[in-house]
């Protein structure tokens, strides 16, 4: 096991002021002692690891050379920004990082006045900086945006469309391009092939010696020399047309790890009236940790591990985890069926899609982070005959919600969306969270919405998606391992829009969808051993509700309480506005909706995000002994 | 008045197979024809005039050069897809154009194999014709995908996605972009400064000889002719490397209005082995009708108007549009407070924002067809200080919802959301209609969302948003015209959660929320004359609910009616989820939520369109009656 890191020079740095007063031959030193400090934390927490070491020595950079929290820095996506949470005032909190009531492994505002804008979704730098740069226009106020964006996060429409309205900004916008060639997975498109062929190019290969020429060039401030500085760096020597093209002035690329490079190129950038800038910067990821630079993933996001070995820190054996199941499930299914194919937003092994695309490559399309066109590509597939799944975290599938509605839902078009990571998702917290998608999707027509209860649910949702061909059908689960259910051999099909009996009971019934059936199971059990017999339904559908089911347990238990894995709007509100629509509330019914509660819920153990959301076993118990009791005469005392 | 255009050569083309029997001398005078037809079916029907004029000959092109239906058109956004449905099966009903049981204003796959996908909100096109050209290639089939996309749909990050994603599909993906310089508003942005130094390039001057050039040197098929051609037509001569960098094989600018360039270049296109191509058109909005070139929105969207004299239909005097009134309202609260700015995505006339920009240029930000940019760009300003305006039609904010959900509610960022468009919207149809943003807004923590029942209360809330920092604020209203009451001298600032009691009564309450608020006016005196006292209430809250007014209103009342203009999840779904979660349905309570079908419905008279949707009056008298004569026995007796 490691030792805490010796670090003499980063412990007289708390804030960025401390560091600016360093010398620039000291920032190398403090870089190395910055990286071993984050080395030595994420190997205590785990957490995201090679984002965070590709940027220790821009991070210095920038904070050394711009005056920030004025100047105001976004992190896109917010991976890598354990280095610069270091420097900004929280390394004393560092090791609690995506820990409850911990760090947050992203920027957060509330969490400093260093982290002015929020990210964990990719691609939103650009726009928001731009907003920090515009309002201080506006205002007359002192202030840059500055946005750090990799070019993974660069094949986001998102991005483009930011930049396209970058030019109003002058040189109050900066963008730092960090090109690692690299986002989760391998980057796609034509983009990437762009920046690996600037990189790759007899040019770049001389980027000692020009990166020293452009310093030296721009040094001078001669605006002749300058203007030659630019033809150099820019568009004649590298090409960076397509920055150009939308209105960037482009410097680079530059090594990013290389302090004399990178200072004096951010200090040109500071000083320079031109604007905005976009900067190139050639980062490794991983860098400087052995372990991580030659694993595959480069140390992207891990659990817990020895420093000294790199060795990762097992995790329980356990049942298999959701995305596998349902990636050998399509794979499986695929091969009698040659419709099939499958499309990720950058997320091949979140997904599953990784197991599917080994057995059928030519089926499966990765869009890079584009969940927009994966969509619609999706619908396009559909429309000629194939069976696409499009299997989208939760959380992500909001960025492609109208693509959801106009091309899929009003075309009534059989796209399968497999959405993963539905519910609390532990650590990486609120942003991340897949609580909307059964609110968002079961209010549109023509969609069926089913909620997987364990794995075995899963492997029959994913052939009952499969095989339906009749409209746009969603199945969601939740992140991280099964309850341990055996795998059926056989899929079975499933009666669209209808749930089933998991548990017979009389006096208190429970409507589950989703994973919350095993804490609804533990539940009735404690009910029963109270001597209220109580039935559990896995609704498994959110729409069309099993309105036959739903009747059933209404008119013969006492008390109905709902729950799902979700936000108000879902379930609970369906089986009420149909339970109001046929008059079943006029004569008295004992019922209670359990969701997730109006708050953002911040990173914690999952089971006990849903202790503190109130949707575990005993809050259902509590619930159920609540609504008994309730003296509900209410209505009638004030009618009377 | 106009007689009916004379046809000769049109008449003979009933399907693009009859026109493929032409020679191609003869399609200078059928696309004369053809454009004689369209001016006069939207003279008569009101439409989408100035995109379709501008593609008359690119159609002709498209389908006597390609193989449609086999090979898939796609037209972007669908404004411009008259012509098409012209040639495509479809004149005998092009008179019917937007009208109730009339052929769709966009293209629609339920009206014709030759719509292989249907368009309305923009930037779809290449995404959609990827999918035609994958799942064919898939499956061994002929068949390209063919995407027309006009430069402001450019500026959408879709299309930057897609053509990210292009490479693959090799020949089999064509792209069009039909380059008018103009969408809807004159376009904004990098991309559209790069289209027009292209055009107006020396080069391009010569563009009539460049174009015969590049079609005799790609005739002749020899490879390294065909090198030297592509040289010329591409990255050396005219520079289309944005394309070039995203994979594509570019070719342009071609004259779109002259068919000795368009049809051989499309032929060639057609039988290269290259791909995936662009072919850059330049076309003129609205060619071809005098009036409408010299008009300055080329007759984008039109009433019925005389074909000779061009004059438009006035449309009957009335209260004015809520959109100007909002525009208004925003202009006037801004010269008091430099913290107002306002964001409209393309929409500046239809968001009434072309009423703010023209007091306040500088805090005007028009970010082009860019939603997902616009709104996290407002996230940025709000969280720099200042007090923006993201103006977006319900419909098309759903393109930003990730942004809301992301960017701003989880950050608590008090971004004003003003929502235009809510409801059913008339002959625009159900790509139009905003009918989820009540569902998917008041989902998450931390909004507030509010429904204008009239012009007076937009004022208000307008106001009432301007005065709330705390956090997120929406505010929703209708499509067209107010109701016709006084505006308010001075807006009032509303009690955020609060609504009002506008009709006092007893027995029956009708819980509005919106512009449906009339409506229940109506039916209250309709079921007053009945002798059911009836209170209405206006909500102007869907989050926070005003819990002591709904409580009280149930608790005294004998039957709650909710109603709104928005789909299933919305504040019907709240107020029962509050009544059970208060246990207030132990004992009883009559309660029916009235909300849109769930159904997506074709275009329409907006009053006719709520008849449908059984939102008016009427059916709020019937909905109560029922209520009141339901025998309510149903779990009673079951459980007995």
């Amino acid at each position: 096991m490691s030792q805490k890191p010796t670090t003499p020079l980063l412990d007289t740095v708390d804030l960025p002021v401390d560091l600016r007063k360093l010398g620039k031959e000291q920032l190398r030193q403090l870089s190395d002692e910055l990286r071993d400090e984050v080395i030595d934390a994420v190997g205590s927490t785990g957490g995201h690891l090679g984002s965070g070491l590709g940027v220790v020595e821009l991070t210095v950079a920038i904070h050394y050379v711009f005056d920030t929290p004025t100047d105001r820095l976004v992190w896109d996506v917010g991976h890598q920004c354990y280095p610069h949470k270091i420097l900004t005032g929280r390394r004393d909190r560092i090791r609690t990082l995506r820990q409850g009531g911990g760090l947050s492994g992203f920027t957060k505002r509330t969490e400093s006045e260093y982290d002015p804008f929020g990210a964990a979704h990719s691609s939103t730098s650009i726009s928001a900086a731009l907003g920090f740069a515009m309002a201080n226009k506006m205002q007359g106020r002192k202030g840059r945006g500055i946005a750090v964006i990799g070019d993974g996060a660069m094949s986001a429409g998102m991005a483009y469309e930011a930049m396209n309205n970058a030019e109003q900004a002058g040189n109050r916008l900066v963008v730092i391009l960090n090109d690692n060639d690299m986002s989760i997975a391998p980057p796609v498109g034509g983009l990437s092939a762009y920046l690996a062929r600037m990189v790759s190019s007899s040019e770049y290969l001389g980027l000692r010696s020009l990166a020293s020429k452009v310093v030296r060039k721009m040094s001078k401030r001669v605006h002749s020399s300058l203007e030659k500085a630019e033809e150099y760096t820019r568009g004649m020597v590298t090409g960076g047309t397509l920055f150009e093209e939308l209105g960037f002035y482009y410097v680079g690329p530059i090594d990013g790890h290389n302090l004399d490079h990178l200072i004096p190129v951010l200090e040109n950038v500071r000083d320079s009236d031109q604007g905005p800038v976009l900067v190139h910067v050639v980062t490794q990821k991983g860098k400087g940790y052995a372990p991580a630079e030659n694993s595959a993933d480069k140390y992207h996001g891990v659990p817990k591990f020895d420093v000294v070995t790199g060795e990762k820190a097992k995790s329980a054996k356990g049942p298999p985890a959701y995305q596998n199941v349902f990636g050998d499930t399509l794979a499986k299914l695929a091969e009698g069926d040659p419709r099939i194919c499958a499309i990720t937003a950058a997320m091949p092994s979140g997904t599953g899609i990784d197991r599917f695309a080994k057995a059928h490559p030519k089926r499966t399309f990765d869009v890079g982070i584009a969940e927009q066109h994966g969509v619609t590509f999706a619908a396009g597939l559909a429309a000629q005959g194939m069976r696409p799944f499009a299997a989208i975290y939760s959380t992500f599938l909001q960025r492609a919600y109208d693509q959801v509605v106009h091309d899929v839902a009003i075309q009534n078009l059989p796209v399968r969306f497999a959405i993963d990571r539905a519910g609390l998702v532990g650590a990486d917290g609120a942003t991340h969270a897949g609580s909307f998608d059964v609110t968002y999707l079961a209010t549109l027509p023509n969609f069926v919405v089913m909620a997987a209860a364990d794995e075995a649910e899963l492997v029959h949702m994913t052939y009952t998606a499969a095989e339906y061909d009749d409209g746009p059908i969603a199945f969601r689960y939740p992140r991280g391992n099964g309850v341990g259910v055996d795998l059926p051999e056989t899929p079975e099909k499933l009666e669209i829009g209808k749930g089933r009996i998991v548990r017979e009971g009389s006096k208190v019934a429970i409507l589950s969808l989703g994973a919350r059936l095993a804490e609804a199971r533990k539940a009735a059990d404690q009910l029963d051993a109270r001597g209220l017999s109580t039935t559990v339904a896995d609704m498994r559908f959110a729409k069309p509700l099993d309105t036959d089911l739903i009747d059933r347990l209404m008119r013969s238990h006492d008390v109905v309480v709902t729950i799902e894995e979700g936000a108000v709007g879902g379930l609970g509100a369906h089986v009420l506005t149909h339970a109001s629509d046929t008059g079943l509330t006029d004569s008295g019914l004992r019922i209670r909706t359990m969701r997730l509660p109006d708050v953002f819920q911040d990173q914690d153990d999952p089971g006990k995000q849903y202790d503190e959301a109130g949707l575990n076993a005993p809050h259902i118990v509590e619930k159920v002994l609540s609504a008994l009791q309730h003296n509900s005469t209410g209505v009638e005392e004030a009618r009377a």
